[in-house]
């Protein structure tokens, strides 16, 4: 029998996205239980770092995780940051989508506005618990409980109470089920200790439900300066884009709005575009712009040549502190760090990559006994990814590299692999910012760095390869020559330690490396 | 200078689902130009199949996509459905997140109201143009154009004008742009002969932007029974959702609101958990629940005996028409289908799987000019998943067959594994429904269905080995056997015909698969 397509639209209606996410939060990072503890870690320590920074303040953050029973556990994570004003908190932990970051085209970790809400949400829907929130913004310090009315995605804030705490910052925790702690590659652990690794101005505690305590101290003393909100380059905006900017404009003219809304807008530029699409356009107020006008300006931005976007405000981690902080939590025999000039995503978002690779120490993973393999440490603006790497441009790119063609057996070699994209935005491949999406131009840039490592390790382990051969050979030949001079000793009534000496200056014209072998060694070690 | 909370938290606000997905389309599945393309087509596609199930219509759906510039085409997607009544067509294609089909146990191609509206929304932030629809539920057609109020999240209808269109349907046509039309594997060609493949039922014409006309012809005339919804299965209930399922209802008490709304709930099973959880509890308004009292009711579900999930609600392809689909498009040499049992999933979401695999004719991959290499379709509710493999939870299941061991050098065959996943709930792992979440249960599911389509190949392939190399053997004899037969014959004089059969009778008895082999093949495949 046929349905009537009224019968079928009977109780059609639109549902809110804390319903959507309550019922698929594996696409939030929720999925697994292992996966899951680390999600809500991840959540919380980004906030905390994005926050500290923002507020010039060196990061200190402690993470305490306490087993409460079988696959339930508390978590909580305080800081030092600047803390969260009573009358934004609701909004700030009890609703999905909501947050300063959405529009501004500035680097943070966090760039949804759903991270913390979403693990509000979490609690809520595994234990029917609020999560628990201390916060200080220098004056009176408050607490109080959030859960999310999920029907209606608004926050529900109750017991707001006076707290003590004497500084200022954030404290949450929340109580979860149906997740488990773990010592894997894929742990809270790891995660933390490559939040260190691509963090070094971070102090991080972590008490572990064990029992054990961690410090990942920090080592270097220098906050990345605050990450500042930039214009958006004419080359990174869409017909779309200009518009919504025209909407919102004030200004009387689109010459004055296209001077003021976006970077490397000169006048002169104004003009030249100006020529190209005629006063009657640029004469308009910019809300009066249709879809036809936005679409020739965005033609004659592609036609003009631009001064490459301001890189200035994208905070890479720097080879110094690279350096220090590889040498600090791998200590590897050898590191080679490279990093990228600025590039350009979709023709005006700027970006910057930078890649590391390490060798020997604690590089690489243990693949059994007495053996190790590579592994990759991808992050995006310094958080660590450690899920869904086969959606990701990072792995892309490393699968890209014949790496046997710079001698580097990285299957058996104890090789970590480091790389982290910056960019004000990263084009995640999903909800839960696991994986950087595999856009062409991203792929590309991380392969061209990943080279770079590939041709200093090939040239660090060809060395010491040359090196050991002329050893193994100049001992042998020493050998023999020991006996040599002995019997020609003997033979010829000379001095036996002349005949040697002779021998050696032989053998070491054909063999000078052997000898000189440890300074050089270092010394590539530090080119 | 540190900066206040206050001046970080100015400018916090809300924002909408839509401008979320305006700024983060990749996660919808627009990323690349060519994967937007199949993108579209795909949930207009999926929307017209459901539509047409529902109402128990045969479907007969055409997709016709026009280039009109560089990377900017029309596609239109028309089908005999049921249409959409004049007062929901805005919701249904100018809302993000609405639907029927949101919070009901059934299964649908659709689960999450996003897909269609998030075509509107693409259509519109790449040309600016709204959607055009054409529909009729059977009384007088209408037309419109679609668009969304993205910061609002609200459709904006307009042009509602009487339109020309004889039968019921709906019509749907959009202008893109940022998107290319390209004969891959992973196009809306190859798209469409999947969907062909695992819906025999349906019949699609393709009308190709190179001018081509591809018709994909129904090779069964039964439309599967619509899906029913069903009530959820106590195990496969959280405690939220069992307050979720409480506060909405309108019984008296819980014992009674239990019987009405899960199944498999007797008057008998409700007096088992009553007498565990005690008529405080199931005495209770349903409304009056708390936490505790639904854990503890959750705690007795998980403590009772139940019947499994009622699995008559799960629509799979079913052995025959796999078979004559797989049959009708890859006219293999041989195929090899299973279907397991319903199983469960997270104790309460029944789900089927079903695989088969093709080995010769058009299966597999052309690796080059003459050599074939292996390929997966993958499947949910009968939509195939070209994107995202890697986070897929049928691509791990066939990474974990050790292939090998049965003797099948996949690398280097002709073979097609097919594997559809049906539930009332498929876990996607991201909303742009691309991959199956690698839940483990799924996964392990999965590769028992594979193994068996091993064994089956195996079977297939080691006896067509096995009498080859009998074959082989036997010509070999039989050519001496001639020669000997004369040599004999010529000796003791007696008939040559006479001793060449005892010879060939002689040799028969060692091989006697030899002769009969083609038969017994025959025999085989039918198996």
């Amino acid at each position: 029998m046929e349905k009537s397509a009224e019968d079928i639209f009977e109780g059609f209606k639109e549902h809110s996205i804390a319903e959507f996410f309550k019922r698929n939060k594996q696409m939030l990072g929720y999925s697994g239980k292992v996966h899951s503890m680390v999600t809500v870690v991840h959540e919380y320590v980004s906030n905390s770092m994005d926050a500290c920074e923002d507020a010039g303040i060196l990061p200190f953050i402690s993470v305490r995780i306490k087993q409460l029973g079988d696959e339930r556990y508390s978590i909580s994570v305080d800081d030092n940051g600047p803390g969260v004003p009573k009358k934004f908190v609701g909004k700030a932990l009890g609703t999905i989508l909501t947050g300063t970051k959405f529009h501004v085209y500035r680097q943070q970790r966090g760039q949804q506005g759903i991270g913390a809400a979403g693990c509000t949400l979490f609690a809520q829907i595994t234990t029917g618990k609020p999560i628990h929130v201390v916060s200080s913004t220098g004056e009176n310090a408050y607490g109080c409980d959030i859960s999310i009315d999920i029907g209606k995605n608004k926050p529900v804030v109750n017991n707001i109470l006076p707290a003590e705490r004497k500084s200022k910052g954030l404290s949450v925790q929340g109580e979860f089920e149906g997740i488990k702690y773990e010592n894997s590659e894929k742990s809270v652990f790891e995660y933390l200790r490559r939040t260190a690794l691509a963090n070094p101005h971070v102090e991080i505690m972590f008490y572990a439900p064990d029992g054990k305590e961690y410090t990942f101290t920090r080592s270097v003393e220098t906050i990345p300066s605050p990450s500042k909100a930039i214009k958006p380059h004419p080359l990174g905006i869409s017909v779309n884009d200009l518009l919504d900017f025209a909407r919102v404009s004030s200004s009387r003219k689109t010459s004055v709005f296209l001077s003021e809304t976006f970077a490397r807008m000169s006048s002169a530029k104004v003009q030249e575009i100006t020529g190209i699409v005629g006063e009657s356009i640029t004469d308009k107020a910019p809300k009066d712009l249709d879809w036809a006008s936005a679409e020739s300006l965005i033609k004659a931005f592609k036609s003009v040549k631009w001064i490459a976007p301001d890189a200035t405000a994208i905070s890479s981690i720097g080879e110094e502190r690279v350096k220090a902080a590889i040498d600090n939590i791998l200590t590897p025999e050898y590191v080679y760090i490279v990093e990228r000039k600025p590039q350009v995503l979709h023709g005006g978002i700027p970006f910057i990559v930078e890649a590391a690779i390490a060798y020997g120490g604690n590089s690489g993973r243990k693949s059994s006994e007495d053996e190790y393999t590579w592994n990759i440490m991808r992050f995006a603006n310094r958080v660590p990814l450690l899920f869904d790497a086969g959606s990701c441009a990072i792995t892309e790119a490393v699968k890209g590299i014949q790496w046997k063609r710079y001698g580097i057996d990285i299957d058996n070699r104890p090789v970590s692999i480091f790389v982290n994209v910056s960019s004000v935005y990263i084009p995640y491949s999903g909800v839960g910012k696991e994986a950087i999406s595999k856009e062409e131009e991203l792929v590309e840039e991380i392969r061209l760095a990943l080279m770079d490592t590939a041709r200093g390790l090939q040239k660090y382990i060809g060395g010491k390869q040359k090196v050991s051969a002329a050893k193994t050979r100049y001992r042998t030949l020493m050998n023999y020559a020991g006996q040599l001079s002995s019997d020609l000793s003997y033979l010829t009534k000379a001095d036996k330690k002349e005949i040697e000496r002779s021998l050696e200056r032989l053998i070491l014209k054909h063999y000078p490396k052997a000898k000189e072998s440890d300074a050089e060694l270092e010394e590539e070690k530090g080119a």
